[in-house]
């Protein structure tokens, strides 16, 4: 690693203008960023996926590696990332950085604590939670409903028991007995508005809309009228300011925020992507999940709001999930199996026709495999370049930015001779079963949707309170391009089914539910935190 | 402020040696621990207290203006002080860094997020508390009785819906169902382990010893057994190194940890202050609440784990909290009242009686207000005259170091004319009810102690599993003597009553309640967190 002030000395960043963490780690300043304004944007690229799979895809993996090889070929690239939650570290998950040759360092700070933006939204968030509970304790002046109360508390930890509590047991003193419930700090709304908010008017102005649960008359109660608004972003100062750190081969990468990807949008901040915008000529981010979920949120949620217009779109598939999507257990993936992949490769088709809906150049990047034959690569190769495809391999978790060289040269290649016609799939004024719909149909390519009477009812009151022309937010299992995990490849003639609506008003969508979303993992029988530790010169050992 | 990394130049710090957490907040390096262990060792001054009245002392605005002063007189002091607590900034109290020209600064950083300290413990806490319970829902092989599980939950928050609440509703899949509490981090055994640990080793087999939960059997189960103390220990690796920070004179300024001065020890980090020792020739330190709690585990707890040897005491007090003592009403402090500082002084007098049982050479001080008169300040300084401590007057509020400068000449004169000759109140050998009756006895002024069943019943059992050798943990009201926090001045011939004890084998002390300790504080009826806020440049408002 180098030093993070040399990284930041490559790109004009003034020490003065730099927040150190320690030596490896730094947060932009706003005087910085507000110096940057008038320069002109870099080339944005979206690295996304086919629908994820045992095998692995390794699409931050794709995304570091592909910095580092536009990096390698002298161009100046940027990365922005989302930043991994802790919680699951101790888990059965490893950490979130990428992998082999192409990861962002130092890993070890990155997965624990960083720089705590996090710990300032599991701050914020349980704030706002107290001050609620306050109110209500106070005398309730605003005829808070405790039946109603809809913001949780939350933990960056991965804790089964908190999912369903009852709180303010004891005496009077002890505040009053409700229902309660604890999500994962990425799960908070707070992370979704740091991650949407322009600066920290824009940050404040979201805080304030969150609705933190309805009075006895139905009506929303937001944060801004428990008067926890500023506080809250007292908390989050520091959070709002995009992190610095770099690739095993000193590509600067901008790692900040990182909201869930079915509840809320899953991309890293507007803050980070704008900055690396400015910063460099071509700036790689990346999405959760597959393209369904993850690319859909990008385009219609993140770029929508901050009038982002992507370039060109990497599409990461493997030979190994391809032909798991065409039925094959993940033991046997490793022998040729051109029927299996043939079956398979139509979950990469509708992919490409989806991301190919908002007119934005696609290439279709292959993380290699030992086990990946001539054959097989040579037929996705044919299958991506029919459908107007770019197509590269990539073996940047082998060779790092050198094995990705291949594929950094398509993309250039392509931002010279493809224009984006960047377009969102449907316009605000859609009412919210319209855009749900439209989802449905055009993305996931669902026959049909159904509701439960529940949300039914719900989407109702919420086109009343004037939530209907914001943006929805699909929160569906990422395995399958439909609501039901097990049916792999490319589904059809099925139904969605929609079982609840809820606004999040501070970050500006409607979450819509199709099926149940956990929002606060567990751990499993032998947790990674049974293997964690320190070594007596201070090295963590057991994280990855 | 000068960039921290000029004051720790000051202190032949290398920029190699020094963290950066921004520009002026910094951790200081193993390395440089390890580089300045051969130095010799400064002179340690305490600063306590009488007990806290509404009238208020400014112990820590002396401990800080005293640092202060020692820099006017060109002499090599650093202050070694707690972190505040984030939570209670949101509550009725301002912030904590000293006060008027007698502070550390940044004061926002300190009482916010400062270097994630606070977040590591809870995290820390919190992880060790999702094991134990996902211990329990995988098949609980240690035979843990849920009915007795002892580790809380924690956040750094005012927060009373807290403090009893149930967890694991739901389904199977959702835990086991059972009672459950949450603690403010400042109360959580890490925060105390954290600041008693000499090094990484020594942190891990605190955090390994600590009592979680007793078995069917009734035996303790660690956290160790659970497997838990490597991962925690990863996730306070950076928490452990010491926080360098100034005052508004350019002091150095060790600020590190700060447990509870009633459920736990209520000092800054043992690493902080023996590296404080190496690092100059004066060390301030402070002690929670007045010297019957603060000073008294300062001694029993920290310097005795520590091996640490204090070369004097500085008290303080103030003519309005005497006047206090002496049953004047808050409001009607300002008028010269000989006769109430008479009937109050005797509060100053037990502690001055109390310090010199450790072998202390003791300095009062009296922290001066605009009301206090020739006369009042005569007769405070014939008063401890007479009892063989030095006397000094502090207007460190109103003028900073300047204002410190005759208390800074008193202490070096006494360090140069009165050898410390410091002992503890009590052996180890001592069994557990022997070393509460000297405490109660000796240092409060009890005639008798008192034992509730429950308590005699833990006491036994806390001898039998071979805690008897460990020192107590008193905690009780901070605001008298005596445990009834109205009885002011110097309470005499009462009876202790212990209500409760247990054990913080990883802290390594016996707590002893006597009274309902308020370990998870509540908001007001109007927070403080409603008055703060973020301007569009970035400045926080509010906050004090």
């Amino acid at each position: 690693m180098k030093p993070i002030a040399e990284v930041a000395a490559g790109l004009h960043i003034d020490a003065e203008e730099l927040e150190l963490y320690g030596k490896y780690k730094a947060k932009i300043s706003d005087e910085y960023l507000e110096k940057i304004k008038v320069n002109p944007d870099g080339k944005l690229i979206l690295v996304t996926a086919i629908n994820p799979t045992p095998a692995g895809e390794g699409k931050t993996t794709t995304s570091v590696g592909l910095g580092q090889a536009f990096g390698k070929l002298g161009e100046k690239a940027i990365i922005a990332l989302r930043e991994p939650s802790l919680g699951p570290c101790f888990g059965v998950k490893g950490g979130a950085a990428g992998g082999g040759y192409a990861q962002v360092v130092p890993m070890e700070d990155l997965n624990l604590h960083f720089t705590g933006d996090f710990h300032a939204i599991t701050s914020a968030n349980n704030l706002l939670a107290a001050m609620l509970d306050n109110h209500i304790q106070q005398g309730n002046e605003l005829g808070i409903d405790t039946r109603q109360v809809v913001w949780k508390r939350c933990l960056d930890m991965n804790d089964r028991v908190l999912r369903n509590i009852v709180v303010g047991l004891g005496n009077k003193a002890d505040g009053t007995v409700r229902e309660d419930h604890f999500v994962i700090t990425v799960a908070s709304e707070i992370m979704a508005v740091l991650c949407l908010a322009s600066d920290m008017e824009d940050l404040k102005a979201r805080l304030g809309r969150m609705v933190v649960a309805y009075n006895f008359s139905g009506e929303p109660v937001t944060a801004g009228a428990l008067q926890a608004t500023g506080a809250m972003a007292a908390l989050l100062k520091d959070a709002l300011k995009p992190n610095l750190i770099q690739t095993l081969e000193h590509t600067p990468a901008l790692i900040h925020g990182g909201p869930f990807a079915n509840i809320a949008h899953g991309c890293n901040s507007v803050k980070a992507t704008r900055a690396a915008l400015k910063m460099a000529d071509y700036v790689i981010t990346e999405a959760g999940f597959g393209a369904d979920l993850g690319a859909e949120k990008f385009f219609d949620i993140k770029c929508r709001m901050a009038g982002l217009k992507p370039d060109a779109v990497v599409l990461v598939a493997t030979v190994r999930a391809l032909k798991y999507n065409g039925g094959v257990a993940k033991v046997n993936l490793s022998g040729e199996n051109l029927a299996a992949l043939e079956k398979g490769i139509v979950n990469l088709e509708k992919h490409i026709e989806n991301l190919q809906k908002y007119g934005v150049p696609v290439v279709v990047t292959l993380n290699s495999f030992i086990t990946d034959t001539q054959a097989e690569t040579s037929y996705v190769k044919r299958f991506c370049e029919e459908r107007n495809c770019e197509f590269a391999i990539s073996e940047v978790w082998e060779k790092g930015g050198e094995g990705g060289i291949a594929l950094a040269k398509k993309v250039i290649e392509t931002l010279c001779t493809k224009e984006s016609h960047f377009k969102v799939l449907y316009e605000d004024e859609l009412p919210l079963a319209g855009k749900i719909e439209a989802v449905a149909k055009e993305i996931y390519g669902a026959k049909d949707v159904s509701y439960s009477p529940a949300a039914l009812k719900q989407l109702e009151k919420l086109e009343q309170l004037g939530f209907g022309m914001l943006p929805v937010c699909m929160a569906k299992t990422q395995y399958s391009l439909s609501d039901d995990p097990v049916l792999l490849g490319r589904p059809e003639g099925f139904t969605l089914n929609v079982r609840e609506a809820y606004v999040s008003a501070g970050a500006g969508f409607v979450v819509v539910l199709t099926g149940a979303v956990m929002t606060m993992p567990g751990l499993p029988a032998s947790p990674a935190a049974c293997r964690i530790d320190v070594t007596e010169d201070g090295m963590i050992t057991g994280l990855f």
